[in-house]
């Protein structure tokens, strides 16, 4: 097996220790021989931060892998094998706008979903497109990985606009499988989960344990489900779980739940301490963590950040292609029919064969109306935001963001997004 | 041509009058001979007050018609050749407890949208399919023309549920020939309008007069558009509506203009001046003018109530009917395919061309993911609403009106569906 | 009204004065002022037959219509208001040669079936193309009218490669309407039909006159069909046809009694007495006839040539569209979900609404298995048949004709297809 | 794990040793209790015959496994878990009549293809429905596993009558699997094949080995293709495999070499060689070594009989479902939307993921016009076949036949069917 570079775009994140790690316990099984880490020059601090970090874990696993921090994007994707894409344009500063200008206009202000969203889409997608213009030309044969959020948007807007062979990553998915075969004392290989849905809109529509279905006791509350640290942890109402017949996941709260959780981040707003807050600052004691010279592998702390699992998700799915397993993956893809009732050319979130030349969705049947409504009015926000995105026209913005749930009216999406626009000006040169 | 007989159930409703004008303009034309009103015991007093007016309408015409007035609904449908249909189960009592229900509950309250309509649907359902049953045994090859509120609900479960000739209608869309043909000062025939949508959520995607588009004097401004007399007259944002590229019709304001409508209902509901109430005291006034022996015509206030060419939509139906003129008119009907991204066997508001024998949709092409994320939404849940008032399935009915983009939350779609469940419980036989 | 400019490209066809004859008698209705007769040099001495009698038609009927006989084809394209092709690519030298090959090799020979239509069109498409070039660029505003063989693949073609406003047009529908008005002694209006299908391949699965179904009769074989007069009238086995519970039209005999046409085929082929050795005969005569200068009319010989009410049909297409009539014709268009089993951007001929700015079929139900099944088959091979035409590629043109239900090897249809191409290497210089 | 008991349907047939052979190669993984060997009277000798070789295999391998042979078939199925049928409705002599009729009417005589294919699902269609309600009945948790030809038609009248969990199984797959891993010296499990169609028309559209694509090499006659035994093995034309761009299955001769193939036939017919003639030789063979007492193990003679691998394919499925690995297998299910261009509810081919608790297919992407024209007609056919062979309707048969690609005529399909029709007048209850 010839040895594996796989390089990291977003190199600098706070969450690389985590990625490292499972880099490191499977350097052997894979021979991944080099790991670069490419980041732009805003963020030279914490690339080096984590360049010296990732060396010392390297150096206390006494492992072969050789480490390289570059500003040269071109030359760290040049015949790589795998990458992994974990930007934030804007960086955390512009995150915080997001959520702020959302909440101030009486809407839900989060980093994926939402009008936070949408406008880390506009900023995030032209960048991603250009990462995969050089990928077409100095890797064409590399896997791209994007972890990048919001990862269902990002990675349709690569699926319709380039000839990358892309796979969106959450970790959403795996926590359901991890948390359950806890639940259940069973290796995470004897729990089988039926989705149906897009990145941070899956519905669990069938549980099985070693084959036999456990969904009622998840309806019926009789087993704990896997809340995201990230949002807010108000629980399910049961007749509302019954009648709904499957386990929404946590993203779908602020769609079931919005009045709650918009009066949650109301109160939030007005003390300053938003999710992107809370974020700045743990990232912030993470980095001073990182600096310790010895600290030399992935700190505790990490886990609150709300990636569990990233890590592990990233490497199982280089394992399974690497190694040819065919083994089952909940991956964003196209959707290629997968879900009848949306179109073919879009992403979704499914269950996926993995084999090492095509990743290919596991059909599903019939997606009763309850699930279908939400899931096909937020798919046609999630196509006109990759529209929009592209093409930068401020009309295809404004109607993506009026159809979204969570915005109220047409004045309001118009409002916010003006102010949006103007606010991300520097990072949007697609609308100028 | 063999002698029409036609039956209005419902026939006490103060639109009779302007119903019958047309009947009476037509006689000759299509051989009308005998119009059955029929209503049920409560509604006595208006059904004999119709009656009266009815006959004097008839004997100042001179025309042969003769009027039968009774509460034998069999007797009524026996060999009816035409059968409308515009009840009111609960009559405006209870459509004044669906608008306040809601409004107190914090979300919009109306007639046939949102809380309200799916209140009035559960209520209507089972009176209308009932109706139905009758239909089939002692009127089979009878026409049904449904006026009946949530007119695309109530005709979509009829569809679904029965083997009767069922056509939906509303008079919105003639309303917009209507409006278009005075403002370019043509013959309605040499207007022309594409529509995609369901019963009160179309979207003008185009408009043609005497062949040349139209559409941009529209979405410009430079032409004034058809405003239903009972919807908020706040006008359309005209960037909202270029970028829309569409012209959403009235009850769209329900949707696209939430919190503006919602803050009016809100003022409204504080003073009891709902539409409901306002509609109990035309109502109310309507029948002091009709009770007037004088009285020989439909009387010019009527106008206010709403309903403006309802009549003319039934007869100018009747007439492509009867004398099987291949016309197009624009009703609900099954859709077959008609709109791709909606399932088969849902009713939808669309171009038909009528024949004595078959009613077909026009077919539409691919619908722009700005309508198509709302239709869909709002389709699904008709659909679950449909299937909850069929059943009398509670989760079903939980999953419904959480579905509806109007209700923000499962708790409060939950809190109001207990009190409307409540409210309502005399209508619901199937819910107990 | 401004005058119509209206050219027929091979205005030297046999069938032109039959088509003059329709606009002389609709010249005041549509104000047709010129008629532009194109031609190529080859044809010029029928052309100037044509030219002569188009004249004296003219002349006797003291019409202004002004004709124009010219081999300047962007000339006769620019500014034109309808334009209609009923070119021959080749002449019927060719088509002699597409019916000798196919028989030759123990295959249907057929002008538009089979591997005969099948090398008509890999000629006929380049040309209509160039054709549709110039119409694009000299009269973008100009309706199309295509007549020319095999007219569903050549409408597909141009629908998927020219922006030109196309409607294919068949006498076949139009001859359905005659006969069955004849049969039941009814105005043409009062007879209504149900199509499903594709050029010479519709299947009649209802049938209506003034409103009352008769398809039984034509099923039990109570009524006479309409024959075409260039097919084999072997009658349909009775207990087929109510198997089938639809009526085919003359060219579904090729595929349901194939053996029976072959054999009739293989005699005439024989004999040197095949339909293009007849055809050609026909036309021989029609235009000793046309050159006869005391003949100022369409000649009763023309109606053997197989092409009855070609003209009416496109006269009375004009009509509508002129006249923005709204009314139903059956036409060749896009499919666009009309027919629900097939692809969207394919040619079907079906029920349309003819209004002066769109042509929209109507929408199809639900298609039996029994005729689903053949349906796609042709379809897709048509398909490819576009497509092979279109890029000249050996390798589609070979699956093509394999896939035709006609041909039955793929040995056989490499055999037929090697030697179509060399007996048409001048025509085809995309496969050079 | 709880013990097995497996029940084969049709336990008389000379299939069984291999079958048996791998159930004692892994009674010890699977836990195999007792295998129950059904069969009807008729068969006795057969029957009686295999089962006492079955207890001299069990025997020799020092097994466990408890063999019943009974006619008893719901106290066989009684609280299965696995059940295989495969049953021959009239034994070889009607299949011989299959051919025979067939071949005499001038078309292809085949087991499962054409009409002999068709007049075999009629015969075992009604039979196998009989054992689905004792298995609903008897066994509802039971896996069905039908190996009963024509296995993909058999398999689509189980999925739409009955409840039963059925899977069609079919050795052609696993023969390219076996094929290829021997062509390329790799282990099955590096072997990844593309399949898109229906049983016994499957069209490998990619070969990957260890993630290379190998499909050029076929295509091109560089890699030599799995053949079965039973059919005529002439080569593809590589031009036109190459212009198919994908590996047609042995059985598709049939439909692309038409006459070759029915001349080949032909000439058996006229000798009284024909494949029922050879393989009813071969059974007689077969059971001659089988009653030698001396025989403990499969003999090597079954090879020819055209069932290679056929046992381990059922073994392998049983294994995987058992112990819910998720491989992938090939296999015949509901389509549930997996060939987009097919119906939801037919059985297509496909590869699976299996579970323990469900078998899923793998999303197949768009299907190529040559693929998909071929594909839709033949799965109309197999549609309009499970009616015929439900309802026992004549003019469905009728229709069926007819629109095989194998029948000339529907002249010829109405002679063959009345002919079948009366040979096997005993076996169709349903058609009298």
């Amino acid at each position: 097996m010839s040895p594996i570079k796989l390089t990291v775009i977003g190199g600098g994140s706070s969450y690389t220790p985590e990625l490292l790690e499972g880099i490191i316990n499977n350097q052997v099984l894979l021979n991944i021989s080099e790991v670069w880490l490419v980041d732009i020059p805003e963020g030279q601090q914490k690339l080096s931060i984590i360049e010296s970090l990732s060396k010392r874990m390297v150096d206390k696993a006494e492992s072969p892998i050789k480490i390289v921090a570059t500003f040269d994007r071109r030359e760290a994707i040049k015949e790589s094998d795998y990458i992994i894409t974990q930007i934030r344009v804007g960086q955390l500063e512009m995150r915080k706008k997001d959520e702020y200008i959302s909440i101030k206009h009486g809407v839900i202000g989060q980093e994926t979903t939402g009008a936070g969203g949408f406008m880390k889409a506009l900023r995030t997608i032209p960048e991603i497109l250009d990462i995969c213009r050089e990928i077409e030309e100095l890797a064409p044969k590399a896997w791209l990985l994007n972890f990048t959020n919001p990862a269902g948007i990002v990675t349709e807007a690569i699926l319709k606009h380039s000839n990358v062979k892309v796979i969106g990553l959450c970790n959403n998915p795996i926590n359901y499988y991890k948390k359950f075969a806890k639940t259940y004392g069973v290796d995470i290989r004897d729990v089988s989960i039926n989705f149906i849905g897009i990145n941070h809109l899956i519905w669990i529509t069938e549980l099985y344990i070693k084959g036999q279905s456990r969904l009622e006791d998840i309806l019926t509350g009789k087993s704990d489900v896997y809340e995201a640290k990230n949002i807010p942890s108000f629980g399910w109402d049961l007749d509302f779980l019954q009648s709904l017949g499957s386990l929404p996941c946590g993203y779908h709260k602020y769609y079931y739940l919005t009045d709650q959780i918009l009066e949650k981040q109301l109160e939030e707003y007005q003390q300053n301490k938003t999710r992107a807050d809370e974020v700045q600052r743990i990232e912030k004691e993470l980095f001073d963590l990182y600096k310790n010279k010895n600290l030399k592998e992935k700190p505790k702390a990490l886990e609150q950040r709300g990636g569990a699992y990233y890590s592990e998700a990233a490497i199982n799915l280089i394992k399974s292609i690497h190694l040819n397993t065919r083994e089952i993956h909940t991956l964003n893809v196209r959707n290629n029919g997968a879900i009848s009732c949306l179109p073919d050319d879009v992403s979704v979130e499914t269950n996926c064969v993995v084999e090492k030349h095509q990743i290919t969705p596991i059909q599903i049947g019939a997606v009763p109306p309850q699930i279908r409504g939400l899931l096909q009015v937020v798919k046609a926000y999630e196509e006109l935001t990759v529209e929009a995105a592209v093409t930068g026209n401020k009309t295809i913005a404004l109607q993506a963001l009026t159809l979204h749930p969570l915005i109220p009216s047409a004045n309001r999406s118009k409002e916010i997004l003006q102010e949006m626009l103007t606010a991300n000006k520097h990072y949007l040169p697609q609308f100028s």
